[in-house]
């Protein structure tokens, strides 16, 4: 490729809308432009990267026996009816009418499609097990799309659907999925990408994992132990703080499990630190009231939890299986609700969905708002008073908590995910009716896992571990070219001839691009660093006068001098 | 690949609802699952197939000088409405709102959006000429989707748009296109498939030329030179017989110029073929009218032609820039048209449009209606009684034309359409306000080019070709696999062991499928045949007591007992 002809301004200032460093690279280097919010065109260089990252993960699924298929991005709502995702799916799932005015959508992930792929073609135990992938186009309509590449709402996917005749099967198979990913991740120059235990979230199942590259920039929280190999995102961790009990979180000798409830007179003391400060106690003893508001419902929901944690509104979504909002009284009305005095006692239940946390577990001489102006109740004892139902388990795990599997310090940590792997169980094989015929001869719905890979937000990742003050420093396994040659002072003749006969003999055996522009060194270098290509070859007048060619590294591990007639040799060690 | 694992049925019976052999063997051998009306999943083997198809062009499109890109399947209207298209094209184009409620739409062609890309990158005359191209999901919301992948409404496209400074850079590239076409389909086991001269359509620009397949099951109508190499879709073609002016095609002597008008009693005689018997004429005689509704007008149009040819309605809508239909009182209401004896004289002329084609010019004793029942008037000189301000040309071409080329004689033929290539000129770049600046400091539009193939299409297309009645016949450079092993009689040890060791030995080298199921022979063959893999090697007990396997091509012309250990030297040979 010659640079002159390459489509792609590159930029010298960093872009306006670009805060994170890939997003930042991608505009600058020329890889992507933006066609409309989330939605962008890809470049030559962004494209032949993500053809790379595309075959590493085929010939790593080829590998774990996936059959290489393709789903059509516009599906016809049916098929999403059978699951019941069609309703249960807000808008982020893009709807539409065809022509004739049935009802469409685009694919944002492809569940339906494998089962209906599949359920007329697997209908003997014999078939058992498969897995089926694709690489396709996806749409999910993000209502907050940022950061270029990493959140859009269009983009390339690998997914993975596989179909067995038992959970161990499954979990046998899901347990290869998860060593190819971290294979994938290593191949793509990403080693450090971790594993996390993750909520399964719309896909339904039990167990998942999320694949997280740990960034400052990720959007995603995970709890990670600084002594054990502990990870979970911070939606689904736990923590032993957030789950020791009544009597563990007592101290010695506290008699406060007898302790008679009294009134006492806390004067505009609505916050957890004026109670603490004006009745001297920790704020684990207090019962801390947080009030939500739920979509789709009139009723306000108040979640009761110990006074040192705070609710994790992701784990609370899970539990109500609705998405919940910080309580806003513009939706939900007057509810009579005393804020800064909640408490336990006297709250009107009927009128607000109540929840117990399950840190109030046994809990005693706790303080707790009186429902009504200015007071307070003192010596209460959650089993005795209380009596709570049920408990959920919605607290929210914090850096310093104590690591509920080895007792070592959790640390918090910025993410962001690149991938994720789920066990479904049989949530849409048996919606959609997909059977199969035992060896018993009895029909049985098959049991399912997914597997999916962003394929540009992969590639923004790498930018983000590999890069410099100037640019990206693609791993070679993923670089757009392998070689950039430099042709300083194009007029001179020698420089041209040589350069051109090196660019025509290299582009035989590698993958080549010429910087043929007539334009300084300095401007040449900026816009190499840009496109970050492993290797750099200097041809200038200065150079071929001693016979030599100057090669770099774009890390800048490697700068040497290297005889014209030498170049081919060493270039075979270092490519 | 073990065949016991490809998900994918093979059916025995034709499928009810294909009627063309590609549909046919498409279903029959597992390569593709209808999801809903002109929306496919593929399968492994189909994927494997396109897969190849797609390196094909994508290394030819490479060889010239294409820079693969990726635009999105999601568009934003604005880009449409700026090209004028988001109007103009029909119910095709697929619309939606995003959740913002902005106008979307899914991309069936991606001028707008290769304009888009390219303007704020190519702002100087030094970067042109470049082609960026994409291989890419589109989505055509067809009224009539059918015959498999031959007409679906979701597919997948290779797209590519040139730019130039100049229309001669415009053309020579195109030539490079033409060309690099023809290598495209030869490589992918059509060198069969001819360029005709065809219609721009909604793409706009001059020139335009398709690649068809001929064959029976094609809908495409092309006119086909027995002589000379002139080809064109029916929609442009042109013959001397029906662009023959009024003086070629008197017979010599006639001496009808001057004749007078006469009133001719003609009782319910409404059919040309009642006239020539009545007035013993021949139908060249006659100045035909034929009647159509014109979408979104209330005026009929009326068309006179001379009697022995018909209206193409693709050259008249054209002509009308809008879709025309047979007439139809229904939606024109009463129109005043005295059907069967419609004349060029008293004709009205404001409530119906009137056109008059290109083979009436200088005609002269002829016979036209009288506008009114059961009378025609005879003696009629086009030039001297009717005096058409212009004429248009929208004759249809029929076999045994005269070419206009040579004089040979024309024929017809049905075709696919496997790919188009268009001069499209400024049309985008003019009303999408993409300018550079040209050297001597102007801003010039530049001029555009736009190429496409349908791998789906030209997947079905090979079928079409390269098929028995047992299957399709792959060409070695798209089939899926290479070498298809069956073992005959999995039980016996012998069998089973020399095939497992054979697989794991030539799947090193080559691509290989094997039959590892229990079943007969006949079945083993009979899906081997569908699934159409150039070699196939059998294993059976009576072969491997003479130390052979047997080696049989797909399309039967090689078939040849190879003794075990020279097996590797022969497969060199013929794979």
């Amino acid at each position: 490729m010659l640079l002159s002809r390459l489509l792609g301004e590159r930029l010298k200032e960093k872009p306006g809308e670009a805060s994170i460093i890939s997003h930042v690279f991608l505009l600058r280097g020329g890889y992507v432009r933006q066609v409309a919010n989330g939605i962008y065109s890809m470049l030559m260089p962004a494209r032949r990267i993500s053809r790379k990252i595309e075959n590493i993960i085929r010939e790593e699924m080829d590998r774990i026996d996936g059959q290489e298929v393709l789903f059509p991005v516009v599906l016809p709502a049916e098929l999403w009816q059978e699951s019941g995702r069609f309703e249960s799916i807000g808008s982020e799932l893009m709807r539409m009418k065809d022509r004739s005015g049935r009802d469409m959508l685009l694919g944002m992930t492809h569940e339906e499609a494998a089962v209906h792929l599949a359920r007329s073609e697997a209908m003997t135990y014999a078939k058992y097990p498969f897995m089926i992938y694709q690489i396709q186009t996806k749409f999910r309509d993000e209502p907050r799309s940022r950061g270029g590449l990493i959140r859009v709402r269009e983009f390339t996917m690998k997914d993975a659907y596989s179909f067995h005749t038992s959970q161990e099967d499954l979990e046998l198979y899901y347990n290869k999925v998860f060593d190819s990913y971290h294979k994938i991740f290593e191949r793509a120059g990403l080693p450090q990408v971790v594993s996390v235990a993750s909520d399964t979230g719309m896909m339904g199942g039990n167990v998942a994992h999320e694949y997280m590259l740990l960034a400052e920039s990720g959007e995603d929280s995970i709890i990670v132990c600084d002594s054990c190999d502990y990870r979970a995102n911070m939606e689904v961790a736990a923590s032993k703080t957030v789950c020791r009990s009544g009597e563990d979180s007592q101290t010695a000798g506290d008699d406060g499990m007898n302790q008679q409830i009294e009134e006492v007179y806390t004067p505009d003391m609505k916050s957890i630190d004026d109670i603490c400060r004006f009745l001297k106690v920790e704020a684990a003893k207090l019962i801390k009231a947080t009030v939500f508001s739920v979509e789709n419902s009139k009723k306000p929901l108040i979640v009761f939890i110990r006074g040192d944690l705070q609710v994790n509104e992701a784990k609370l979504k899970r539990v109500v299986k609705a998405n919940v909002f910080p309580y806003d009284e513009r939706v939900d009305g007057n509810s009579g609700i005393c804020f800064g005095f909640i408490g336990t006692r006297g709250i009107d239940a009927k009128n607000n969905t109540i929840l117990f946390d399950e840190s109030l577990k046994g809990q005693f001489n706790m303080v707790t708002g009186a429902n009504k102006p200015d007071y307070h109740l003192t010596g209460i004892n959650v089993e005795r008073d209380i009596r709570p139902e049920s408990y959920v388990e919605v607290a929210k795990v914090n850096e310093g908590d104590t690591c509920i599997k080895c007792g070592g310090r959790l640390s918090v940590k910025r993410g962001i995910e690149v991938g994720n792997i789920f066990q479904l169980g049989i949530k849409y094989t048996e919606s959609m009716n997909m059977a199969y015929t035992d060896n018993d001869g009895r029909q049985r719905h098959p049991v399912m896992g997914c597997y999916g890979i962003g394929i540009g937000r992969l590639l923004a990742c790498i930018i983000e571990a590999h890069h410099d003050d100037c640019g990206p420093i693609w791993p070679k396994s993923i670089a757009p070219w392998q070689i950039h040659i430099c042709m300083i002072n194009k007029k001179n003749d020698d420089v041209r001839k040589t350069g051109f006969e090196m660019y025509d003999k290299l582009s035989r055996r590698y993958e080549v691009i010429m910087d043929d522009r007539d334009v300084q060194a300095g401007i040449q270098f900026a816009d190499a660093d840009l496109l970050g290509i492993p290797l750099r070859l200097i041809v200038s007048s200065r150079n071929l006068e001693q016979g030599e060619v100057e090669v770099v590294s774009r890390d800048k591990t490697l700068r040497e001098k290297v005889r014209l007639e030498e170049l081919e040799s060493f270039l075979e060690k270092v490519v």
